[in-house]
């Protein structure tokens, strides 16, 4: 008699990718150098900050633009953007933003699962600078998107869909690590596959040996950049790390900016070219979007430089522009 | 002894311009023809939607962005972009949305006066559907912002400002009507001038009376286009409606699109030229902005043709753009 956690063959699929993240709300703002150094900003990265913090950045920041962003979910929108099928799961309240949110993602077709209610707690936001160089430093206050837990993972959503992508982003909590494991095992007993992005280096620092046993145990693709990728390893050199990720994960997708990317698999490595930009407006969502292009083509059954080069579309153009997810039909651009 | 209410001379001005309008944040979204016809929309006019409306209609929209907007409030942005001193009255709820709007005025160095609070109703928004030919399409779900009435004028900051600037879209309720004729003649009593912009032909039609009433009492300076002037006096000739409107204020500005605008004064008329775009991308806050323009140069002791032509740079920025708030600084340009 077979086991039942593991079919024989995985089920005909609902989504393309389901995604899983924090869900926020971008605010964002240009300002130039100065602002940074005055607000003791971590340049080019992520930093989590508490109410407080929140609303004194805020108030000095100048005039900004309200968009819903998330890193995963703006994967999951250049994956419908695409012409893919994607879900989302990720906690949103029910104010203004968290209407927002749910909003853009269910008007570009995306099935959106919420979680559980929770009360009182706000809608999570991040807050964009941009600054003249096209860089983005984000200061992100989670508000309840960082209360997700085991028990919002929707599993026929999950089973539902050819790969799994999760944020490294929601690492920071016990609970969301709790969670993706819940996730990454009902994935895996569906035959589904499973997809991982680090996010950020300095979150990986903060939970290396976590990631680690992640990506060891659960994870099937694994998507980073240069940086996040030495910093999962402990070592300066990208050959090394290279050779260390091809031993934990079957496929690893690596982005170096406007050096393209490197695709890493048992069988060798295949660089990917960046695509060219008139010009680079907003780096923002860079990695997001790429993610969208090569889970697009991976689970429509395209060749691996194929799906690298879907990448690099998709981030090209979302660098061309302020904001983090696509103004115009990505599969118009393929 | 001299009658308190008409001082002899007006005193030093804390502020260039006062605004009262409509406190509304912008919900900005691109559709095509299809759209507009199969939501029955009035093309090019400003509709106001109920709750039910504006939750379907919004559920119909694509992705959207939110900027804060508002007419009399993106003219005073443009009049503080100048470098001028504003103050804006208006009502918005404490929520995300209610945050926004006061963050965004302050943000660029504008005195926000709220007026009092009110209980639950929520700020107020405006879906913008932009069509492919530039032309914006506004439904204004109004909120708290129609609350407004005479309690909420601050008197003190009314009597600040050399000109008191009224935005006629407030015009449909008759606490607002009330709130109008406070302000004007707190604003005479404190020897400042008082403006008007018509907003909406629609908006004219629905209350004519009670506009031209309000001109020819309580109006210095007129601002409107072609097709509010026209049916603010039931003519279809524009030469017969500027003969009409010289007997009523002592000055009006009158906004033609790409022929520019014209400036009647009981001397004369003076035609001022529409600055050259490149490409025109979302035509919301052309008037907001033209007004800026002029009413920045009118209290900094401009002549008209100057006046006119700081409207007109003000005018061709915001049109170049997504969104009715200038992106730079317009002293800049001029």
């Amino acid at each position: 008699m077979p086991d039942p956690t593991v079919p024989a063959a995985a089920e005909p699929a609902e989504f393309d990718v389901v995604g899983i993240g924090n869900a926020l709300v971008d605010v964002i703002a240009h300002a130039n150098e100065d602002f940074i150094a005055r607000e003791a900003l971590v340049k080019g990265s992520m930093t989590l900050i508490e109410t407080e913090r929140a609303v004194s950045l805020y108030k000095a920041l100048g005039s900004a633009v309200e968009m819903s962003g998330g890193s995963a979910a703006n994967t999951m929108c250049g994956v419908a953007s695409f012409g893919g099928r994607a879900a989302y799961i990720g906690k949103v309240c029910d104010d203004d933003l968290g209407q927002v949110f749910g909003h853009d993602l269910r008007a570009v077709g995306i099935t959106f699962r919420p979680g559980g209610p929770e009360n009182d707690t706000p809608t999570g936001r991040c807050i964009i600078v941009v600054t003249p160089d096209a860089e983005r430093t984000m200061n992100t206050y989670l508000g309840v998107s960082s209360l997700l837990c085991a028990p919002d993972i929707d599993a026929a959503t999950v089973a539902a869909g050819k790969v799994l992508y999760m944020e490294g982003y929601l690492f920071d909590r016990d609970e969301a690590k709790e969670a993706f494991r819940t996730a990454a095992r009902i994935a895996h007993a569906h035959g589904r596959e499973v997809s991982l992005t680090l996010s950020d280096s300095f979150c990986v620092d903060r939970h290396r040996s976590d990631f680690r046993a992640l990506v060891a145990d659960e994870v099937d693709i694994l998507f980073g950049n240069e940086d996040e990728l030495t910093s999962l390893y402990e070592v300066t050199d990208f050959d090394e790390a290279v050779a260390m990720v091809r031993s934990d994960c079957a496929l690893a997708v690596i982005t170096r900016g406007a050096s393209g990317s490197v695709i890493v698999t048992g069988d060798g490595v295949v660089s990917v070219p960046a695509e060219p930009v008139e010009r680079v407006l907003d780096t923002t969502g860079a990695g997001d979007l790429f993610a969208s292009g090569f889970l697009y083509g991976y689970t429509n059954g395209m060749s691996l430089p194929e799906c690298g080069r879907l990448g690099s579309i998709a981030a090209a153009e979302v660098i061309s522009h302020v904001g983090a997810r696509p103004l115009v039909d990505l599969r118009k651009l393929v």
